[in-house]
């Protein structure tokens, strides 16, 4: 795993050498907090790994890689405004630390930033680059829209659940790696397949996410358990409880999360009951193993360096295994 | 004018052949909505303009010039949330008829959407188009920026009010000729002159909008008289008045901006009696047929064919000619 501790300092390193800190101050300001965070910075090494894979040159792809981690904090910005979300990465959320308006306005300028950043390569992939950038971004918006809508809906399915979080997490996976394969001059086939690799490993990733917010551990994941329980979000876990219920099952889920009155703990722990009737911690893992069997199929079929694409299997099983 | 008519008219045709009504309904009903709408398109037209002055070919400029447009009205649609306002082109806008999260995502789908229309173009010219884009929407941002900083202080100059209107007006425009200019394959110095034009263009367009809304009939302009007043906006017209004001008038203004009793038309009729004790009319009228004939400087040194020019000069004066 050192190439990838190696790529993920040398993202760190140069966007730490970029000056977000311009003015004016109040449009600014926010953009170098929030690329400041210390993140995982998955992205733009996946970009990185992608390029290597291929034995593509990683410098031509550091910017573009940029472009994303770029356009992936934009959208927390914006996202979090729509979530009237508090706090993230244990820090202020922009729109809450100074106000909508700035964070709507800063994160639109991160946004044309971020593709200032992606054109920043070998100009002969310029465009194929921007293709999958623009693509890529108006999906990551319609997941986003699909998840406020399916807020508003009793009847969302588990394909429908599933076609969200591709859109809003996992084609950005995707589009990372095939950012990188197309820097590095990969062929189309070769493109697609670590593009799907991306795209499964992000539905798997999400699928965990969803799942440790129910099971995980707060102590080593940092969130606290049941957020999801408590904003009745329609994750994975609760569509598939819904699904395998029996009435009554049903009737105590939906009566859960409609109550207004019941205490936080009460209502975890309630939902998480019939979960445990349900067998759900086991039913989500199931569906997670199949999207990382299926990513690891892709992977396998996009080619590249050998000793290079042990080095990304392993980066997602690492992924697989945080939780544990 | 018929040139410019055509082009108008092809704008508005490509505009309706395209698809804005796709999946999430929620999504993309407002843009089809804010792109259905009439307007003057006058950005995509002075990209058409500017492409045909130095005989480039206007098709392949036609799909940039629609990036600025939708480009355009998505700054519109974020602006709008910022600005609480909740009429545009005398219909609901968008976060008034749906809400200010789905104006967020739509504007920021519309944003990226515009960059797919721009790279529609010669290959050889991706580049360089990208590169104004991206500037440009970067400084519209900083523009706004600066504009609600404006609202804080009390000690805002004109020239700091010029960059201002500037950035958030003005640069779009010389930004809409560059890119036609790009496009054509004229050299550096005429794309730097074309784009002079139009930058000093948008600021006479938006001094003139300041007097307008002060002296502007409402049955030519549609816009009521005096928005900008009650609204405490600090236009050119206040900042030269309060620079020219002796204490009296000063206080005068003051008060009366400050005021949350008055009634809006005592206010104006307040306002405008210290405007025209001072001559501000006259003197916007000055500032603006400054920044008209700088405007018509640079576009004969940028070049170009002659009678072409001579479109485009003709249709600067009408902008110029638009309140009487």
């Amino acid at each position: 795993m050192n190439q990838v501790f190696e790529f993920q300092s040398l993202i760190n390193r140069i966007i730490s050498e970029q000056n977000f800190r311009k003015q004016p101050e109040r449009l600014y300001a926010p953009i170098e907090y929030v690329m400041s965070q210390d993140g995982k910075r998955l992205r733009p090494t996946l970009t990185l790994l992608a390029c290597d894979l291929f034995d593509g040159n990683v410098n031509d792809s550091i910017f573009p890689a940029l472009a994303v981690e770029i356009f992936h904090n934009f959208t927390l910005v914006h996202d979090d405004i729509m979530d009237k979300a508090p706090i993230r990465r244990g820090l202020d959320t922009v729109y809450k630390k100074w106000n909508s308006d700035i964070a709507i306005l800063s994160g639109d300028t991160m946004f044309a930033m971020a593709y200032q950043y992606a054109v920043k390569t070998n100009p002969s992939h310029i465009a194929a680059v921007l293709d999958v950038f623009s693509k890529t971004a108006i999906e990551v918006c319609e997941g986003q829209q699909l998840d406020m809508d399916f807020e508003l809906r009793d009847d969302v399915t588990i394909d429908e659940y599933i076609r969200m979080i591709t859109l809003k997490t996992a084609v950005l996976l995707g589009a990372s790696l095939k950012i990188g394969g197309l820097i590095a001059g990969a062929d189309e086939k070769a493109v697609n397949e670590i593009y799907q690799f991306g795209v499964n490993l992000g539905i798997a990733f999400q699928l965990q996410d969803d799942l440790l917010d129910a099971y995980g551990r707060e102590e080593t994941f940092g969130k606290k358990n049941g957020g999801d329980i408590v904003a009745n979000k329609k994750t994975f876990l609760y569509l598939k409880a819904i699904e395998k219920a029996n009435l009554q099952q049903q009737n105590k889920l939906t009566a859960l999360f409609q109550s207004t009155s019941i205490l936080a703990e009460e209502k975890i722990s309630g939902v998480i009951s019939v979960y445990d009737e349900l067998n759900i911690q086991k039913e989500t893992e199931l569906a997670m193993a199949d999207y990382y069997s299926k990513s690891f199929g892709h992977l396998s079929k996009a080619g590249g360096n050998h000793s290079k694409a042990e080095v990304l299997k392993q980066f997602a099983e690492g992924l697989y295994r945080r939780n544990k």
